[in-house]
């Protein structure tokens, strides 16, 4: 599996931004939208992405909207870090397959660490109850600034 | 380990922007350097740091020098792509000890990753031989486009 290939219309960051699949949407602009992973590794995982955009990963995306991207992250990251006060947090961006990529619309993974919680694998835990991401995403959307 | 605390300027990036300590050196333009990491978790484990930056981490990063810091990102990553062919690329960023980050300069990690070649954990590898990153560095500095 290599970084080459098209965009997929149908993939499921694509259905969320057309309304098509339900998400637990922490923060939206002009630029991006924040919502709850539905495989959480840890409470609180959000991701961040590009809403006018048909880049896969950040290779392909134009510099000028992944600079806006990753202002949408920051502010999120902040608002996560305001609202449940972890001990650190992860920023992952995975690009093609090889690098666990699973969903091909770019996206960026901020992800709450506790000394106390060891990180779990991405899927590992199942899926996450719905009214607990939405609860989440209320509080760290409170939180934006 | 919290989040919180102050930017120590004997902190080894600090060191390496002064020029007070070596690094097998990619890129460099007025708001970055790209250098290879000297405990790489695969071939071609690339740094990007901001310059002119006092900035921990990313929550602590002003928003536009986050974007220009995403900018080199990406273009070494693109260069990192071009030079070694990697099948993928992961691309992380720590913030707070306890999310994995050992050195508090804002920086970001670029990872190639082939499928025959599992990620190793940072520093298992031991340090790398200088004058394969050199020559990685090299590779990889004539593909910045």
């Amino acid at each position: 599996m290599s970084l080459d290939g098209t965009y997929d219309e149908a993939n499921i960051f694509a259905k969320i931004l057309r309304g098509e699949m339900p998400a637990a949407k922490v923060f939206e602009d002009d630029d991006v939208l924040a919502f709850m992973d539905v495989f959480p590794q840890s409470r609180g995982h959000t991701l961040v992405i590009p809403k006018r955009s048909t880049a896969r990963n950040l290779l392909e995306e134009h510099p000028e909207r992944l600079a806006a991207l990753m202002k949408g992250v920051q502010r999120v990251a902040r608002a996560v870090r305001a609202a449940l006060t972890p001990d650190g947090i992860t920023i992952t961006q995975f690009n093609g397959a090889a690098a666990g990529q699973t969903v091909f619309h770019l996206h960026v993974h901020i992800i709450p660490r506790w000394e106390t919680a060891p990180l779990g694998r991405h899927g590992e835990g199942g899926m996450a109850d719905p009214v607990e991401l939405k609860a989440l995403a209320g509080q760290i959307a409170a939180k934006i600034a």
